[in-house]
């Protein structure tokens, strides 16, 4: 372990994606949400991902500074190409876009095709509550989860995440798939020798197991069976097919226009159908009864709150040596400074 | 068993609602809806429930011809009071606002409180397929639902639902809780003596539990665990803090203002950000897609929609004696002319 200073890593993130060629706005924006993320807490979907996508930044495989250009647009609602840029960028524009979008008409719906992955729903659900709106956020993948009864993956897990404000300093945010497990869950249980349950899908070999890592190997199945399938075609319908990009398992689109991924963003205003105060007031009554009916549970966001709050008063973070030499390696090979440690 | 013409039934349910003094217009919505649902095969949710609400109508505890108050509207979405009348009346109404305000702006959102239970969400969500629109449905119950890791009912079941247009005949139509199970499909297994997977919940004792007639008087637990509770919490948040209606456990408002239930329908124009023809092609595209990886499975939709179709063949249905009684109960009560049958 390495403990290295939040700041040094901005400091050295900076350093990676200038030499990149990437604008200092962009910078700022994906430093930002590498970092907001990694302060979560999860250990995964953050810091952990930043060499393969400065891996796939300087392959050309993803465009430095993408430009955006709208596909068409309806009231309250877009869709966008996303030239093919990081997905940290283009979910931060969508959901600003979305925000927007509600201040003049109560909500706003933003969608992209030609995106790529964009880590976790949170820092961009979390910039609709900062804006006094509900967010939520849908991607749109391949297919990964099955369906109870059938063998073979037949539709994506659908990454869904939302955030509201309540009077708390937290915004309650949830961000999940639809499997009842995502592949970093499987994956540390199967590091740590830990069981599934058993309805958590199935091995390669088509039959229910405990053992994490055939159900790796094997298909996820959706939460509630039909039910979570159900949702997962809703989501495909509102990225994929909305966004004008491939659907469920198409690869690619007529001239290549859509050989990465799809995304949407909602924005909700909450101070639409009443005041802010009483918007406050009631969702916070909202969470004060779950609260008072399970106290021993959390509601979802504040766990990450108090990883992110107990990272700010350190200031630094413990990173693996794996990764660190990683992030060192990217460093060398742009020629840039190294990572500094404690 | 009998088998009573739908025609026939109509007319009964007719006579009834007319003789509580209901509008003719109010009384084409109710029995439409009654009838559409029925041949949905599901058997609850249906003319299963007629006679308790008919009950309720002749108490008062139901207004018979509600009249509905804007409360507030920006932009797209606006909330509503329902005047206490029957949850068949407003959500129709409040689907209709919704299709109407998305015609305007891509999207439209229209919750209501002070309403009651709508029977099933497919007549709403179907309603506003057939106006070029995918809809979606949700209600918000009482707490029904545990969370894992805590004992009691915690939060309210989320019924859910939403249907989209496609190329096909029938529309994608889902129409679940975020249970489970709901209290009827354990109602049914407790009934056949068929067990259910211990994962739904826990029995009156607080332990996992595989028998459904435990389970009912225990706690269901939602899909996935704590992402069906997320979800859930979302959907309070969408119902019951946006309609200015009660939250999670609250019993009633300031001068019983919303004594009763909050529910929420949303529309989104489906041809908002391409022509009809390309979304219909790219909607169908999904489904097809579904079709080819999972050959053996029903799209949500596709079995009820059979079910119709054959109903409609038959024009005639077969109900219980119980039913039959029930039904001709409420026709003596209110003194008019019993259900004939074949």
């Amino acid at each position: 372990m390495y403990t290295v200073k939040f700041n040094e890593l901005k400091v050295f993130m900076h350093n990676i994606l200038k030499k990149l060629g990437m604008t200092e706005s962009n910078i700022e924006t994906v430093v930002d949400i590498y970092i907001e993320i990694t302060k979560r807490g999860v250990g995964h979907h953050d810091i952990h991902n930043f060499p393969s996508r400065v891996e796939r930044l300087m392959s050309g495989k993803i465009t430095v500074n993408p430009e955006f250009s709208l596909l068409a647009s309806y009231g309250c609602m877009e869709s966008w190409d996303g030239d093919n840029g990081l997905g940290e960028l283009i979910n931060t524009f969508l959901m600003e876009r979305a925000v927007s979008l509600a201040q003049d008409h109560g909500i706003g719906f933003s969608t992209v095709r030609n995106s790529n992955h964009y880590l976790a729903s949170s820092p961009y659900t979390t910039q609709a509550t900062e804006r006094g709106c509900i967010g939520i956020v849908i991607a749109k993948g391949p297919p990964s989860m099955g369906v109870p009864g059938t063998d073979g993956k037949v539709i994506g897990q659908s990454p869904v995440g939302f955030a509201f404000p309540t009077k708390r300093e937290w915004p309650v945010i949830l961000d999940i798939c639809l499997a009842y497990a995502s592949g970093e869950q499987l994956l540390r249980r199967a590091k740590g020798g830990q069981p599934v349950p058993e309805w958590w899908g199935v091995g390669p070999d088509g039959r229910p197991t405990s053992d994490a890592e055939q159900l790796l190997r094997g298909t996820k199945y959706p939460i509630g069976g039909h039910k979570g399938f159900g949702l997962a075609i809703l989501c495909e319908l509102l990225t994929g097919v909305f966004s004008q990009g491939p659907v469920l398992d198409e690869q690619e689109g007529p001239d290549m226009a859509w050989k990465s991924s799809s995304h949407t963003a909602v924005a909700i205003k909450a101070d639409a159908l009443m005041d802010m105060d009483s918007y406050i007031g009631r969702s916070s009554d909202l969470i004060d009864r779950i609260d008072a009916r399970a106290p021993s549970i959390h509601i979802p966001g504040q766990h990450s709150y108090k990883n992110k709050v107990e990272f700010e008063r350190s200031a630094s973070i413990d990173i693996s040596g794996e990764l660190f030499d990683k992030l060192n390696q990217c460093a060398k090979a742009l020629n840039v400074e190294g990572l500094a440690i404690l």
